[in-house]
């Protein structure tokens, strides 16, 4: 078991210091084609050998089976998966607790890194599983489902481990000068895991949204019972089932971890989510779910990670043409269906000032239609940027938002893409005063261009659509330094992190693990950052034992 | 401001090697001839002059003055206090609480440390100010109003400023390799204070409870409303006065910190905890009270030092006479209104081995109620012990309790202490199964000796009344190094600190700073430790902003 810590050492060592410093690290290369040639083709190989069978999970399973995953960009998937009742979830994971929370820290984190490092092994398979539920193109499900996702994961092993290893293990000597004599007490201090995490994933990002919280229980030394979206299962099965199978190598019970698969008709996340073995809850998706867990969820810790209405300011540019394609590339990559999408771009009424001149508001929002048109102009690249929609129900939301302003530029589906659920992006002008129609989050492709007063009026309001409705990301363009100084503060006190002028291959919606803070916890789009030092300290308890010293 | 910092620059170091070592270290002497001869006449020339006058604290109250502190040793104080409303104290900790989280860390732990030396300076008028409400003896309002609190608040100092300062300050360069061209972005690290912190705290040890949350909560940045118990408000009073001074002089504004006194008609905590404006709130008292809290305070963090049941097993011991003498100072210390007092003993009702031989359970219930006579048997000593009731309540608690089992020493005043609220421990004999009599909190100098099976039962008892009513404190006697190792796993799994063997001048009660973590918050007892990663990580978030480097 150490032989796995010992196995990965250099790799959490790595880690360790890159959270130190924050600045840009990855463990695990982006990039596919550095995976050599055979693992694309593995990969591709165990995917299709998956569809249209029973899942293979060595998990008891006393409720049938379900699964009725059906591909945005057509076909169901056939898979079924073992069905585990409540009560036998929890038995099962409390019969596994002991064993896990009394192995060493050293002991769990191997497991974990192990587990990490044949997800990465996996991660081709893993891009067309999260491809064919999701709905991302398939270079963007290899990314964030795969190496992106397995970052944050080491980024949660690393901070679990920091926090742990910082509570003096073995005997502590506290030796008390009494007078002239000493009282001698020897003290242990003991790391007690919370209990039993319950882990509810969401269906766009299901890997890169929920490994933190599983690793981070999981090294602690919790029991995690992962509830995968019924929708997106498929990736955490995957997960779990690799991670069950390093734990039973390892000799610990496979039963730390569980997949709890549900169906839309009998929903099981509130009922595990308040059970009194449940000692821990995270959760990623609708902020609808999150208040309802946030009420309702009573003495134990939860994390969530909820929606928000994300902004972009645009006071002035020196590069107006990249500053429109950068926002473009935000606005319909995964046909804006990430938590970090924009969907609010704030722009004086009087216009902009730019590299190109003077540009008024309706030229500024047609700049942005125009640069999005050329960007998908070619179906190919349409296709691999946008991906497909997850959920119907956002093509639905879609089609009504066309008439909550004037159309900058319509939705339309990707061609080539016939038999796929798509939608490009729609972009709608507003006036500030419509904010009925734009401080309400639009999950997917809906954007608006919203005429303000001035850049401070700008600021004021997409800071206070932060702090009211929460906001994962916001975005400014300006090339007024004091100005950006000055908005620095108030995106600071909003709990929004803001990228300043970004132009060229970085975009607002990209969360880099070991470096940005991803929800800051500091305002309604979620109570947890993945990842900080609170999101892992809660989740085991020191308990001191102390007795009179050898004489 | 830095100044302040470098000043205290040593003493901090010094706290921040003792959380990392967490042996024995303290930085303010606990005995009161180290302090020279000056201090104490004017320490109780000061308590004197504060008697029977209007309490003068710079803060504006919109709402009179109220005050109604009785000693329990016999007179009222006469003191009264500046009673601001709940909008103002809102308002003026809202319009305090921009310069505050805009200033540095070292500005604010500067602050924060000069206060803290400022306390240890005051320490003589704390004491007395802490016997007179309390009604802790001298020596004990010394210390534990005095350098143990202060110490307490260093504590939460070193934790607070070894997190924050973990997180990078300044521009961190975030280089990305992307093919032949790096994405080069600048970050940085924005600490933002969560906003008005709330600390409500009891009427038992107004300083050394507290203190942890009010500088916690400073030093992240976070404006705080002190709001102490309405019958023991001075020591927190004199606190915040001094606290107030050194902001000023550090040209911050005073209302950083607020007193808010109420009264018990007309209390204001459970307002003030909901008010939508307050971010934080820490609360050390009932659990009654705690349990509201955390039902009823929802989207901001609690936390919670309660009540609970503490316990001793005895299953045997080298020396008998010493651990009697042992039990019987942690029963009469404050006459049992600490939260770590022992309630329960649990005796194997065949009897223990000791090193004078067999003792019968009759015989080790009355080794204690005679050692708790011996050390009260002088009448000098038995007030230094014991010191007064603080709340009439408890008197009466003690009076009914005697019909709760055979009683194996009667609880008596203080003798020579008369017009003061005394009373002596009450040791009850009960069977195991009358659990309705010691399994529910009596608060006070209430204890029962419990006739269990034997040792393996006594431990499973005892274990099973900390997870389920809470437990902070836990002793052992036992001369069986299997049982003691056993012991320890259940424990700690039972979220009970545990004191084995303890005999000579150390006891259960005690909690040492910057060693023993108190409260682990994994039982009902509460859910939050003094001071651990996890009380500071909470009270500040991160929010990032990213920009292109600059060329």
């Amino acid at each position: 078991m150490t032989g796995l810590f010992e196995t990965h050492r250099n790799l959490l060592a790595d880690a360790m210091k890159a959270i130190e410093e924050r600045g840009f690290w990855s463990a695990f290369s982006e990039v596919p084609r550095t995976y050599g040639e055979v693992l694309p083709v593995e990969g591709k190989a165990a995917f299709e050998a998956l569809l249209d069978k029973p899942f293979a999970l060595d998990q008891e399973a006393d409720d049938g089976r379900v699964g009725g995953e059906v591909s945005p960009f057509g076909p169901p998937l056939g898979i079924t998966y073992p069905r585990t009742g409540i009560d036998q979830l929890i038995a099962r994971a409390s019969a596994a607790a002991s064993g896990w929370g009394q192995a060493s820290i050293q002991a769990r984190c191997g497991v974990a890194l192990e587990v990490i490092a044949r997800l990465n092994k996996a991660s081709f398979l893993m891009a067309h599983a999260v491809e064919q539920t999701t709905g991302q193109a398939f270079a963007m499900a290899f990314q964030a489902g795969g190496p992106h996702a397995q970052d944050r994961a080491l980024e949660a092993v690393a901070y679990a481990y920091r926090e742990m290893t910082g509570i003096p293990r073995g005997d502590v000597a506290w030796d008390k000068p009494a007078g002239r004599n000493v009282i001698r007490l020897t003290k242990e201090f003991h790391l007690v895991p919370r209990g039993i995490g319950l882990v509810i994933a969401c269906a766009t990002f299901p890997t890169w949204n929920s490994y933190p919280a599983i690793f981070a229980d999981l090294v602690t030394g919790n029991p995690v019972i992962v509830k995968p979206h019924p929708a997106v299962i498929l990736p955490l099965a995957i997960t779990v089932k690799i991670a069950r199978q390093v734990l039973s190598e390892a000799g610990f019970d496979a039963d730390v971890i569980q997949l709890a698969v549900d169906t839309p008709e009998a929903p099981v996340a509130q009922t595990l989510a308040v059970h009194p073995a449940i000692a821990l809850v995270d959760f990623t998706g609708s902020s609808e779910f999150g208040g309802w867990l946030r009420d309702n969820v009573q003495g134990k810790p939860v994390f969530t990670e909820e929606t928000g209405i994300n902004t972009i300011v645009i006071d002035s540019t020196d590069d107006f043409s990249a500053m429109c394609q950068n926002i473009a590339f935000s606005l319909s990559l995964y046909s804006g269906q990430m938590c970090t999408t924009p969907q609010d771009i704030f722009v004086p009424r009087g216009g902009i000032e730019t590299n190109e001149g003077h540009k008024s508001f309706d030229e500024v929002a047609s700049g942005i239609a125009a640069a999005i048109d050329a960007l998908l102009a070619d179906p190919q690249r349409a296709a691999a940027v946008c991906g497909a929609i997850q959920n119907p129900a956002t093509l639905e939301r879609v089609a009504k938002a066309s008439a909550l302003g004037r159309v900058v530029r319509a939705s339309t589906p990707v061609s080539g893409q016939e038999g796929a659920r798509t939608a490009t992006p729609l972009v709608l002008a507003v006036e500030a005063a419509d904010e009925a129609a734009y401080l309400k989050e639009q999950f997917g492709p809906i954007s608006f261009v919203v005429s303000c007063e001035n850049a401070t009026d700008a600021i004021d309001r997409a800071t206070r659509a932060a702090k009211a409705k929460g906001g994962i990301t916001a975005a400014l363009y300006s090339r007024d330094d004091a100005l950006i100084d000055a908005a620095v503060g108030l995106y600071a006190q909003a709990g929004a992190p803001l990228s300043v002028n970004l132009t060229g291959g970085i975009y607002v919606n990209q969360s880099a693990a070991f470096s940005d803070f991803h929800v800051t916890g500091a305002n309604p789009a979620g109570n947890a950052c993945l990842t900080d030092t609170a999101y892992v300290a809660q989740r085991f308890r020191v308990v001191c034992v102390r007795r009179p010293a050898a004489a």
